[in-house]
């Protein structure tokens, strides 16, 4: 008999952590009971698990040792609130929102730097980095025994589920008010993003670059063990409910071998290879899935030592949850 | 009295046609006579110049003799159809479908490398670039007497308009059958467009690069005078009308002073340059200006030689309509 967990999620109600739960019973984790708990106005409203519906408890209220392994799928201010309490119980914990520093919960993208886990120590606490980071990580994994990438330039068009369901509503709410041709007042977004391209996610530092810029940078140099990779990062709100779509370009040490580089894309288990002429979208191809996808894989024009990408890849589910639970897997493995 | 010059609108009807017509009319163009002639079906419609109705005549009968000055402002087939006519004709020429090689119409931005236009022989004849490049190239004109920039990764997000009309309606159907939850058949493009992004605009070559990122790469180190330039291009397609959003990273070869580069593009009369904090975007802003719209100015995270910028441009408009209209005044002012 396979031993189990009680576990815990934390902003259960939210897109990532509903996507959470699904993923548990989907993947078969071995949960003993599964609590979910919410902070606010979530606490009370219901789930289903396994095909019966739960209850979400209030957060506030939660006593932390009663739980093995807890998912934090709340906000960066509700976890930073209640991921001490979770710690000194004892607890594996598995954060999404990078609440802590990464001494404290080193950055783990599990197609990418699984390694990392095995060199935990107790109260064993990991960060589940940013969606867009789970992405191109997982594609320069599969790509680092064969080339060595010095700079990658990066434009993540986001979709607005990177807003939660607030996100999902406000741009549905804006396409019909537009569509019946009626006067538009953007709410959650700071202006008009039905058919409009919004030029940042979050609001820029004294050196012009948005907090999921910075930490894109910072959380693949430290997924690929790269501190001298150099990034530029981009992060765009474009008119998608669901999936981040990437236009990645790698400067590379030596002169690359695109044939080389599709032939190692096809057969990696991670990833999703979309041969040329054909491409990956969100809509149709990565939404929905645990894979990240990638094609339109080819040189530079006027560098040979150059390689261009586009990667979609499902925010909340692959992004997120997946790697999440794939993250509480392999602990469970190392350590309990 | 100003001299007035008879002028032909190759493919009026189109969405650059009918934005190049509007623009002779507001920019007071030395017109006398206006001859609008269309291809095929188009022929028999009709367009308002000067407060006046004027019929669109069908090209394939039409007499180059006529006219001085013929803007071609139809696909690249109809172009090359009649272009020879036209400069058989003595007629000045402006082209925005670069059907003739560089070597016979040289690629001009009329705010980047106008002093190329004294350089022509007759049958002076020269080449509106594509729109993103028109874009980008106004912004790194304005740059150059600064920086030296050594490389350019661009991601070009364009607006459906660049498909002309049956763009712009396809993209509106799709929408408004997803929100009536109505099951879709793509018609004009390969797949669903609404609320998705599309990896390419148009089928990519043997090396994978489609002809606008081609083109993208070639104008740029042309109209900049910058041969040794590296380029690395991806346009994709994003569910927006109108304007195009341009994520645009640069190597230079020295260290970047980003103050200064924001004071240049802040004084540069060809560009409206938007403050950091906020960000220009193509609804609201760029859609239905003359002028390119910069902001998100930025250095690099890990390269002092790095300088990131958003740009937003009306791709009709701005990138085809306006500049071509700028050559014919420079034309004008050089040989007639």
């Amino acid at each position: 008999m396979t031993r189990t967990y009680d576990v815990a999620v934390i902003g259960a109600t939210g897109s990532v952590g509903e996507a959470l739960v699904q993923l548990l019973e989907e993947r078969e984790f071995p949960v003993a009971t599964l609590y979910l708990l919410g902070s606010g106005e979530s606490a009370g409203e219901s789930l289903t698990f396994r095909g019966k519906s739960r209850r979400v408890a209030a957060l506030e209220a939660f006593d932390f040792s009663q739980v093995r392994l807890v998912f934090f799928a709340a906000g960066a201010v509700v976890t930073r609130g209640h991921i001490e309490a979770a710690r000194a119980a004892g607890c594996v914990v598995i954060d999404l929102s990078a609440a802590l520093p990464a001494q404290q919960a080193p950055r783990v993208v599990a197609d990418a730097n699984p390694e990392q886990l095995s060199r935990l120590a107790p109260p064993y606490c990991v960060t589940s980095p940013s969606a867009q980071s789970v992405a191109v990580a997982t594609v320069l994994a599969a790509l680092r025994p064969h080339i060595e990438v010095q700079r990658a330039v990066i434009t993540a068009c986001m979709a607005v589920s990177s807003h939660g369901r607030q996100g999902v509503s406000e741009l549905a709410r804006q396409t019909a008010e537009l569509l019946n041709a009626r006067a538009l007042e953007p709410r959650l977004f700071d202006r008009q993003i039905a058919f409009n391209l919004l030029a940042q996610v979050d609001a820029p530092d004294a050196g012009g670059h948005g907090a999921l810029e910075r930490r894109l940078a910072a959380e693949l140099k430290e997924v690929l063990g790269s501190p001298q990779l150099k990034v530029s990062a981009t992060c765009i709100q474009v008119p998608v409910f669901y999936g981040d779509s990437i236009s990645l370009s790698l400067q590379c040490r030596d002169a690359v071998e695109v044939e080389q580089v599709c032939a190692v894309l096809r057969t990696a288990s991670t990833l999703e290879y979309v041969e040329a002429g054909d491409y990956p979208t969100v809509v149709g191809d990565a939404v929905g899935q645990e894979v990240v996808y990638v094609g339109r894989v080819r040189g530079g024009q006027d560098d040979p030592a150059e390689l261009n990408l586009w990667i979609a890849s499902d925010n909340v589910r692959k992004g997120a949850a997946s790697n999440a639970v794939q993250l509480g897997e392999l602990l469970i493995k190392h350590y309990l």
